[in-house]
């Protein structure tokens, strides 16, 4: 059976899981209400915020990144809330259909798929302000469809000065991947999902929610009770949890997080720094063009044009031939792009791996020359290295 | 670690989990936008439609049942519709606080925890509702809290008469437990969770949907997203997911279902009668009280009355001795009763074990005869003889 396989999950989620997680999350269960599991919630919660880098509440929900999303914009705002929303690729795109769906009143701020949100569009809009109408600002750190990442230093320095409206921010694929330091960038609602820096499988979604947050949830009359993240924070009062959580994603979530204590966060970001490099020095030098402004590229995910050929046929011969899954582009970059995720549990050698595929391939379509591929991977080498 | 302890669930969900599932759920994830995984989906949904003994649509949540419920009511209702909540305990009040919460009107039929809902409350106010103002009953089959099981049958037949109101069924602790044939009794909306009769671990929750239902939703205009069933619909058209599952666990699901299927629904429903009757027969023989109303037990749950005796101080002495985890009482019940869990993977040697240790314990507390243990055992040994 072909989920036997021994495949290399080169996607931005899920992502590969170690093997000693894979052992955690086979446990027998237990009991979601028993001392045994509040102990682990309390080591958990402990953990997460030292991920997330805040001293603010981090709550898990057993659903995807978008329950976390929609948790964190349904329970601080209210009908009629005007808000921004930062929009340059899908997961942009399904926010604002959330705010719309919640009767918030949307302001949009744009910028065309492969390009990065503009921090001073952020600034003016803010700025102009004053009677402070603006309830929050939201949107997606790491753009996972399209390979970019939006300047949120800067864009969460116009919100704070702005001083009334909320961050409500998708950090999925950033969390764990790149420095995200919620307290110092002063973040009210970071959303992030199980299946991607974490490690584990998908099932959990977290969300950080500041002191500020808490006081807007107060106030809050959007209709909501699985999501609604008060339950959550008065569980976890006492480390449980309001409804059923998936207790093995739990268990393999505590282990996860010592692997990821154990290496520490300067040297998982450096590695994901590196492995972003290696990944798209090599893409050009196999005459291949990015798909993402070059210099807003996602530490997570690399979006790779593959101009004439078709990207979905590619990705098929690199999962028959190589047991390695990408991405395909999503909507209208569907067989225009793939996305090689390098998130998570990966290891120099599946990005050696990945780029002789890619190499390998376009060799044989005739498209570049061996020498070409030698090349890619010296370059690729050479940013692998551990300054 | 007290996690790795030999422990055996004695409690309403999570409930015991086979090595096989287990052994699912630990392999490596793949790609849930991939043609692997499609065939996945479309295997665990046509092994659902068979445990649900349904043509409906069963979709699956990444979620507890509280989502799954929530997604059912609040993808089929409008602000303002007029319902009917069955109200008997912990459960049905929580259905009450959603519907509440998403502006309905209820109607709420009550009967004391402990007790079945009567039907014929159900019958007067749906018959008199001429002008067909009342949208939807919805209703806790097994209530998890009391272990009483309401008569779902009765009460669909007034819905069904009715003709216009929507039946939605929280089938959490019945569905694979008893006999719930969806289409037989015209269920409109039937919710159930992963950590209960499916023997997998918390995490995913099921939810099927007739015709009617869906023509009930194209006109719902409650805010949703995450739980908005129409979105679940149309992936599930192409054997997909609006969000990213619980991969792993639909692992999990796919081998659970195939052992459900081994077995037969037949002798599932009566293994767990035979348990029911084995551990009601033996409580009372233990000159123990049971707390539901002995002609409306539950298929998966016994809730036994403590009397003078702390139960949540008895628990712990069967969990510390025997390392058998029983639940306790919720709410103003803490303390009074505690619940003995016979759903999903529980073997008689499981019952017995339960039966003595519970016996043994009240010998050792000068509460009853060695004798009154040994006729126990005896009865429930008659009761579990396969006929």
């Amino acid at each position: 059976m072909a989920i036997q396989q021994k495949l290399s999950l080169m996607i931005p989620g899920p992502t590969p899981v170690p093997e000693k997680v894979l052992e955690a999350l086979a446990r027998h269960p237990i009991g979601h209400r028993s001392k045994d599991f509040q102990d682990l919630v309390e080591i958990t919660t402990k953990n997460l915020k030292w991920l997330h880098q805040t001293e603010n509440d981090v709550l898990t929900i057993t659903g995807s990144g978008t329950a976390a999303m929609e948790a964190g914009i349904i329970s601080t705002l209210s009908k009629g809330d005007k808000v921004i929303c930062g929009e340059n690729g899908k997961f942009g795109q399904r926010w604002v259909k959330v705010a719309k769906e919640f009767g918030l009143e949307v302001i949009k701020i744009d910028a065309e798929w492969g390009t990065p949100l503009n921090p001073d569009n952020f600034k003016k809009i803010l700025e102009k302000d004053h009677k402070k109408e603006i309830k929050a600002v939201i949107l997606t750190h790491s753009e996972t469809s399209t390979g970019v990442i939006n300047d949120l230093k800067m864009i969460s320095s116009h919100i704070r000065n702005h001083n009334k409206a909320l961050s409500i921010i998708d950090c999925v694929t950033s969390l764990g991947a790149c420095n995200v330091p919620i307290d110092e960038w002063e973040l009210d609602i970071v959303a992030s999902g199980s299946q991607k820096g974490y490690m584990i499988p998908p099932g959990l979604s977290f969300v950080s929610v500041s002191k500020k947050a808490w006081q807007a949830s107060e106030k809050s009359n959007l209709p909501k009770f699985y999501l609604n993240l008060q339950s959550y924070k008065k569980s976890l009062s006492s480390n449980s949890n309001p409804y059923t959580p998936a207790v093995n994603l739990v268990f393999a979530l505590d282990e996860s997080l010592k692997m990821m204590k154990d290496e520490g966060l300067v040297k998982i970001f450096q590695r994901h720094q590196r492995h972003k490099l290696a990944v798209s020095e090599a893409a050009k030098t196999l005459n291949l063009k990015l798909f993402a402004d070059e210099k807003n590229l996602s530490p997570s995910v690399t979006a790779i044009q593959t101009g004439e050929i078709d990207a979905e046929n590619f990705r098929k011969i690199i999962k028959n031939k190589y047991d390695i899954l990408l991405a395909g582009g999503q909507d209208h970059l569907k067989g225009k792009i793939f996305r090689v995720g390098h998130l998570g549990y990966v290891n120099d050698r599946d990005i050696i791996s990945v780029i002789a595929a890619i190499g390998n391939t376009l060799v044989e379509q005739n498209k570049i020359s061996t020498e070409r591929v030698g090349e890619a991977l010296k370059i690729a080498s050479y940013h692998l290295k551990v300054s």
